[in-house]
């Protein structure tokens, strides 16, 4: 593991800018106090390079790395840095060299950053802004989080209808306040909400004398600016758009959401149903053994819980056990083969929701679905199952009641794979929180209640 | 689960365009062959919106609906559908219309839709196709799947750097062959390699006399033609890219990669690895029962094997059992901590893969971090579990057996849930496909191992 090799996997990414070994020339470098080295190595970096070295440092080779850079630090760094690193280089910062990194910032670069510090932090930042630019970013905090209101920059173009091409563009050229990049022009009426959009590459390709009004979109999406961020997702995704204006109660234009932006929500939203369903709180791979711990204990107390209450099943079989010690022989096989079928059905579930795909519309179908879907699976595997077993014990009712049981089982986890899910968010819970847990206790509970108590009653009585 | 109520949240996101009363009002009219009316209701639908009713509808509504639509169809909806659902609707269509449409797409749409027909259905298409527009799309179908030369279109704007910014808008004024709408504009040398890029808001920022090469960014990414989807995404992702030049073996600008093809990538990616990791194939809520149950069993008969491999442990202390049934009570716990125990580890591991998080540089220590989490998540559920089992089965030899397995077990489950996936990777297979049977597998084995091997030898002996 510790010699990287060329048909390596591993590092296909990072080929040119971060491979191994130019990470350990620079750890070198860092480790010797070689400032001057260090700076020749690392000054020419690209932002997001800068950031992914970062993220490999050790917290004091961190540091060390911080401090040689000096001012030449660039703080944009901060906005591509995973949250527990980001904490560590912003403490190593100068509060005033942050101030005045965050007014070159486009608006929504600055509230990420800000977003995440504990108030003290925001008010010593804040603090050092001038006024205007300062209310600017309050404003944008009072929205709720993981609104487009935190996500849209403030900065845009919008032009009303009747100007011409030429207009425009030599707004374009004069006007002092723009975003730093931009992909569609917003075009407003008096009161300022939108009534239509340009893709720049159309105002481009078109004559000075057009009219805007001739050549904008009217048919557009907009954002409302307390919209959660998966929805303003879900309609990027749908609808391919670059960028789309965020509009108040009022219908007033008052910022807009590009799509970089909203890759990165796409990643995070996805990450974050992975996680949830394997019951993971918010970690990175940067996180110490502490922390990591500290994530992951309270969803293994649940599973503590749960599997307590499946073993209090199998202690009110402990008599038929005792008679026939092949039944705890298969019994964990009838809860696994449950508890897998349910995860299935509860993965497909929880994504369709997600996504939209599942919709009132076609819930009811869906769940018929998943009902004959587990009834054909379970025919399938308590005829494979019912009839190894019956061969290999040399009795064909133990082969009965194990088929039994693998049937109801798959079954019930079908039903409760899609079923729960739906219920949570029918209660607007995040189905991909607890699903999982409900699921398999599900079916570790039925799968060891219908197998033992089918052995109990079939066998024994 | 029929009437929708207006506090639910399954249809927030549909809320305008889409909403069942919406869909019911079109299934209605569909069902009573009211053709006025069901044009009159889709025809001014988006296009996004049109294949979201078009993947709610049974088959044969969805046949009487693309029927009634007739030559109105927009083709350009095939792009957004499902593949089950596109592949159905692909049948209804007329081949000549179908190939009339492509004409009229970017090429990337183009292929998009070829790809995924089988080689008669291909031909018949292509061979409805003017000359030239044949062999560009059937190049672009050479490349291998997934690759950024099937992702990327080529129609795109590239200038010498030697143009000025007034020749560069005269030039998009006039030419023909432009992309629908473009973000950037490449500037090639004469050999036709990217020396640079110019975002098109700062060429309309900028006075008609000013240089391209003053203003471009040299700093660019650059993506092979041969390269991977996946990993074309982390670029975009990684730099905030809009779009990219795509070069050859030769370094010669061939086309260019969109952030909305992107975004498609990212949402497929992750979905994937969330189906992989649950055991699922390519399924999607529109499949039948057949198709949903095909796709299940091979990974439910994989558990089986190793479902069977994990009773097989068991058996082996039949004998021990038989002296204690308590220890077939508790046996299901030890297995469960530890699977879920790796199925976290194995979760972040998988992620932190795909996201190039974790690469060689910090495999070692992660793999350190992951070992002690183990250590101390095991001493904190060995002392609750063997402390509660001693006092409620009133033997504390029976607390330590139990103490001693469950501590091996998420030492175990730590490990393997690190070292399965990086073995994997390393090997160059996906870690989301396997890492899951793997991991739970030992799990089951050295839980049941262990608990009943130490009562064996400690209580037993």
């Amino acid at each position: 593991m510790a010699e990287p090799t060329p048909t390596n996997t591993l590092d296909d990414a990072a080929e040119e800018a971060l491979s191994p070994a130019f990470v350990r020339s620079v750890v070198d470098a860092v480790d010797r106090a070689d400032k001057t080295l260090v700076r020749q190595l690392v000054l020419p970096l690209r932002t997001a390079d800068l950031a992914e070295l970062l993220e490999l440092l050790r917290p004091d080779e961190r540091q060390d790395l911080v401090e040689m850079l000096g001012t030449d630090f660039n703080p944009e760094v901060l906005s591509e840095l995973d949250e527990s690193v980001r904490d560590h280089v912003i403490e190593l910062l100068d509060p005033k060299d942050l101030a005045a990194a965050l007014t070159e910032m486009d608006s929504d670069d600055a509230v990420y950053l800000l977003e995440d510090m504990d108030e003290a932090e925001q008010r010593l930042i804040l603090d050092q802004l001038p006024a205007s630019e300062r209310a600017a970013l309050e404003q944008s905090l009072d929205y709720p989080e993981y609104s487009a209101g935190r996500l849209m920059q403030r900065e845009l173009v919008a032009v009303p209808p009747h100007w011409d091409v030429g207009q425009t563009l030599d707004y374009l050229r004069e006007a002092e306040e723009l975003p730093h990049e931009f992909y569609e022009i917003f075009v407003v009426d008096p009161a300022y909400k939108p009534v239509g959009t340009v893709p720049l590459s159309r105002v481009t390709r078109s004559k000075r004398p057009v009219l805007i009004s001739e050549i904008m979109e009217t048919e557009q999406t907009l954002i409302p600016v307390e919209m959660d961020q998966e929805e303003v997702a879900l309609q990027f995704t749908k609808y391919d758009l670059i960028s789309a204006a965020v509009v108040d109660e009022g219908g007033r234009l008052v910022g807009v959401v590009t799509v970089d932006d909203i890759v990165e929500v796409i990643s995070e939203e996805a990450a974050e149903d992975i996680r949830l369903l394997a019951g993971l709180g918010e970690e990175s791979i940067s996180d110490s053994v502490l922390q990591t711990s500290r994530s992951r204990v309270p969803w293994l107390m649940v599973n503590l819980v749960t599997a307590t209450l499946a073993a209090a099943v199998i202690a009110l079989f402990d008599a038929t056990i005792e008679k026939m010690v092949a039944l705890a022989v298969l019994m964990p096989i009838v809860a696994s083969m449950g508890g897998n079928a349910g995860t299935q059905t509860m993965t497909v579930t929880v994504r369709a929701l997600a996504t939209r795909d599942l919709v009132h519309f076609n819930a009811r179908r869906t769940i018929a679905r998943e009902f004959f879907v587990g009834v054909l699976n379970g025919m399938i595997f308590a005829l494979i199952l019912g009839g190894l077993s019956a061969l290999l014990f040399g009795n064909e009712w133990l082969g009965a009641v194990f088929a039994g049981a693998i049937m109801i089982n798959l079954v019930v986890a079908s039903l409760t794979g899609i079923l729960i899910p739906l219920g949570l968010d029918k209660l607007g819970a995040d189905p991909a929180v607890s699903s999982a847990v409900f699921v398999t206790t599900m079916t570790d509970v039925v799968g060891f209640f219908s197998f033992l108590g089918l052995a109990a009653l079939i066998l024994f009585y």
